[in-house]
């Protein structure tokens, strides 16, 4: 198995749940998502108890779901409210397995193993997506990919210089050094530029002339995010690494949710703390976000078709690449540690 | 496995099988069919003796067929009656297998098994089909489905309130309480209503006002047919559930062959005792009732789909689908005891 | 395995290697092929050593190619000559595996098993391809079937009589009578037709009125090319089967490379000795010839599919499939030959 199970992954975009079911396979389980009319979220296996119809091809019903072959209504609990027949009595022990969800950072979690483990306190802490003084906006590409190559992708940023050579790649960036650090289920891989001339975009942002001191600093979440933080600060005005908020600071967010081995959900977008009200600014940015990241799709489902292709070899890591190898490894003994414990032992 | 071999399935309409072979894959055999000049029909598998080019692309000369690939040419037996080179000397031992097949109630049916046990006097008895003072239409869908799927759908129908809410779905059927009965290999579910209002469609087909006595009997026949009993009678006209031809009656007939464990060949149609004559009738009803199960293969293919997707979950039956049960039971017993001793005994 | 590894292999023709990056699997390996400025070809295993992304979605540089995810660049010896991050020392471990290549008979060959034994002298000598006083030209078809049914198919030419009836059958040349002949690595067969009428297509290649010897001599030259020596000559000018260049004379040149056990690239053309210099009737050849192998490929698709289809039939041989049958002797002769001791022991 190549995802951990015990962990909260992203289901969807709080915009994409709605009093319509949202059907979306998890960790390769089909699952369904709705909102109750408390905007509070449901997550039900999508197959229904009686001939495994998907329901999200269901009928809501005020907080609850009928199926739409035979007409089984179940709670927002799973638990069976009406049979087929009306005049069935109702067998309370029918019901359909449900996950634990919770909502923050603007996305929809769920819980995908052992539901009595899930803890919200566990989601990844993605605090530029909800913070005060922030704006956040982003979108969502179906890949097919395996979603570690997508962490690899965006733990190590040299890969712009190429496959985004016609929009973001800036050769310059490769110069400086990167440090490369894990604490706990994080890994962070950071670039510190200091008193260097600000690129278009971030001049733009900070609406000053003069050099700046400037960073990119990737932040691997387990099970699967990764938040980029990045910016620039007047020369002298006190950045450093630990804490930079003198200028300007936003953060590129990514959370890949596994579908299956090779497929996966992306939710990417941009947090910010600079121009939070200009709607338009927000806009423009997410979709020229989308063509970048469109870009990376073409990439990686190339290299995931490679992968297949050719069974006798193996990805090999260089001095790059250590932020991905980080995470994965704190994703395999994750996985490890989930295992019970006969096959731990072997 | 999951279906018989050792029985009579339909391969086609009659009006289906002409002089040009058709390819129909059957119970996992390739299988092509063709009508000799006295109109009988061939059943060859659909693959050379020679290099195995299906036959179905050959040339059908008088009553042989001629590869379009090396020009071997095959009797209506089967049996080699010119070789590629004509004058090579035609080697009789040189043949394609045939199958048993019988043309009745307007199907061309094939014997998949054994043939030395192909009795015509065990194709499935759809006498509405073929019997004097009936009219009968219908026609075809590719399903991709187990045809085992669409008996349960056949057998209880109550999923017509869901399924066809926006076409025959109507909820007050639900209330008359229905019968379940097993005679031999067959399987009865009935439901008989007395004195009620007659829908819009029977009102028009009876053609008299007043209350009536309405009826829907299920039948289903193995190896995978199931035939609807459906009508209604006047009041005091001295309908039974055994004898009901006082009113207006028909018989909604659906046959299901396999193409494989999870693709199907599904013949359907109407055969009815009232206004035969009517052409038009007749036309109408067809496009109705390809509208109507075209809403059922929407949902018998996307719960294909579930059962593949979700292979932790199963099917589970609650009152209303004991006709499919029963069904399914006499299914898996025909299959165990053709099962030759050795795998019996496991 | 149903093909030869040690031995040279069409990856395409001369035309399609420029200095772009060509993608094409040999054999069930993906490879990539391009030519540097002394326009000699290189040949590399499709996948970067570093995280296997495609080479031939990279860019040249010179008589090098750069990866396109993170801009690895390899030498056409396949060693890396600069990391991703230029400023890292660079490894020359790394390295991509490269294949023996050769440009002969207006084809670019590889060596696809052990690099050692690739000795140019083995390559099929094609030499109407490529010889002083002939031209040639032809085309390329992906076609979904084992290589081997190619062979077959073009090693016993009856099939013309059926598969390209709308267009050059001839039913009479089924009458002569065939010879069929081993000769180390090659098979021929040879059909030699006295004092005939010529055909149209060389009655006016001929240019002359009057009864002619005609001959076709299919040619299997392992790992998997069959060369067809057409022509007519007249009569009382000399032609013998050994030697016939008194007349008009032509090669129908057919190569099969394995793309994978079910799926082969198909190169084909027409090499002559007569108006060689009529580039008219070169290009109006090559469409015509196109047509006729599009009826082969129809076929060939059609019994592969059938093969897959019907799991418990065998291809049959009749006296007609001698040369293929012979072919296949020696294709299969040669892989046990190359395995490995210990599994050639079991």
């Amino acid at each position: 198995m190549t995802f951990i199970r015990n962990a909260w992954y992203v289901a969807g975009w709080d915009s994409e749940v709605d009093r319509a079911p949202l059907a979306r396979t998890i960790c390769g389980t089909p699952m369904m998502f709705y909102r109750k009319l408390d905007r509070t979220v449901v997550a039900m296996r999508d197959a229904c108890p009686h001939r495994m119809l998907p329901l999200s091809m269901g009928i809501r019903e005020d907080d609850s779901i009928r199926c739409r072959y035979h007409g089984l209504r179940l709670g927002p609990d799973g638990v069976a409210e009406e049979m087929p027949l009306k005049s069935d009595a109702v067998n309370t022990r029918i019901c359909v397995e449900t996950f634990a969800v919770a909502e923050r950072h603007r996305f929809v979690w769920v819980w995908v193993g052992e539901k009595a483990l899930a803890d919200p306190a566990l989601i990844p802490d993605l605090w530029p997506c909800s913070a005060e003084g922030w704006a956040f906006d982003g979108g969502y590409y179906h890949i097919a990919c395996d979603y570690r190559l997508l962490i690899d992708n965006l733990m190590d940023l040299t890969h712009e210089t190429h496959v985004h050579s016609g929009s973001i790649g800036q050769p310059e960036l490769m110069e400086a050094p990167i440090d490369t650090r894990v604490e706990g289920d994080k890994v962070f891989v950071t670039r510190w530029m200091p008193g260097v001339d600000a690129p278009p975009f971030w001049r733009g942002a900070l609406k000053k002339p003069g050099p700046v001191d400037r960073w990119q600093i990737c932040e691997f979440l387990a099970p699967s995010a990764v938040i980029i933080d990045v910016g620039v600060a007047p020369v002298g005005a006190g950045a450093t690494v630990e804490q930079h908020d003198q200028g300007v600071r936003g953060f590129v967010v990514d959370v890949m949710t596994p579908e299956s081995e090779t497929v996966s959900h992306y939710f990417w977008g941009m947090a910010r703390s600079f121009d939070v009200d200009d709607v338009g600014f927000t806009a423009r940015f997410k979709r020229q976000q989308s063509g970048v990241f469109a870009e990376d799709v073409e990439i990686l489902e190339a290299q995931q078709q490679a992968i297949l292709a050719n069974p006798d070899l193996r990805l090999n890591a260089y001095n790059i690449d250590q932020g991905g190898v980080r995470a994965r490894q704190i994703i395999a003994r994750k996985i490890r540690e989930q295992a019970p414990v006969q096959e731990a032992a072997e």
